[in-house]
């Protein structure tokens, strides 16, 4: 048994080379130029073990971002929410203006076309993160911080939606988006 | 003379045949499959005419889309800022959430991989409008209804953002986007 090779390690090990060759070709040759053949080629895996886990390049991408992500784009509850909510405005947007940004931008080019892709994008990057965010959003209002009469997404739809505008669009500074939690706040308070 | 062709009149029949041509194609055959030799032949023109006054497809679509809006993303000034951002933000939202929607979301996608094209897409969709805002914004600066204390941008920014996340993530209905114009302005507000 010891001498034999780990079949769970060696699969990991795969997935981790799929990932890693993902991220790395998307950003030297573009998304749009990203094959499933060169991530096989560069993971030294058969594309059929890549197919085996992902259904697209796409999602393969996806999956790639979120690994490069980790944590930081988690939120804190330090109890303050602006503060909080800055802290995660900005790893995300340093995100958003480096490599992850790239491949990140190029997956959702793609997705604008692909109603599936863009379904992927919604439930692997924006949800999980948008949960998250209700969660600390809640413990605001508890906290008498934020309005109550607001619903979750429409507060995350004020928060990241000039995330998003900066990013896409390039009208303002992706890196700067922290700047604005504090007007946005500014509307989110409890009304007197 | 009265019996002679108007070049000019013939050259403006023809501009305007282009530009319907290029908005039908990419709503029925989808802006990624629009090509210049389809919109010559629907138009009934040579290619080296569109070629003469547009550089790119996605510059033929831009001019398209903005002759499909004509006036109906206009800022009003009634004198309540809240009444004509919800004004405009529902005629924005209704283009978006139709068929001028599906030719911009395939220009802007292209965008995300032609630095060239974002930059136009800037250029003659995003910042005419956003100057026009800003007169809106600023007479309603004077006027005691938003806060001095931030740049135009920013509040462009937080205004649009909501609406364009909706649109290309399709978090929210693009089309209920001026329910969030209350609560972005309570954040405008001038400051106690």
């Amino acid at each position: 048994m010891a001498s034999a090779p780990n079949p769970e390690l060696r699969s990991a090990k795969s997935h981790q080379a799929i990932l890693d060759a993902t991220f790395e070709l998307a950003v030297s040759k573009g998304y749009g130029k990203l094959t499933i053949e060169a991530i096989a080629a560069k993971a030294g895996v058969g594309k059929q073990t890549i197919y085996r886990w992902w259904p697209s390049k796409g999602a393969i991408a996806l999956e790639a971002i979120n690994d490069q992500i980790g944590s930081t784009t988690d939120f804190p509850d330090t109890g303050d929410i602006a503060a909080d909510l800055k802290t995660q405005i900005n790893g995300l947007s340093r995100m958003l203006a480096g490599d992850v940004g790239c491949v990140y931008r190029g997956v959702i080019a793609e997705a604008q076309n692909d109603p599936k892709l863009m379904r992927m994008v919604r439930e692997t990057f924006v949800e999980p993160r948008a949960e998250k965010g209700a969660v600390r959003l809640e413990s605001a209002i508890r906290a008498g911080q934020i309005r109550d009469d607001l619903s979750v997404l429409a507060m995350t739809n004020m928060l990241y939606g000039p995330v998003y505008v900066r990013f896409l669009l390039g009208v303002g500074d992706v890196a700067d988006s922290a700047d604005l939690v504090d007007p946005i706040l500014d509307g989110l308070r409890p009304r007197p």
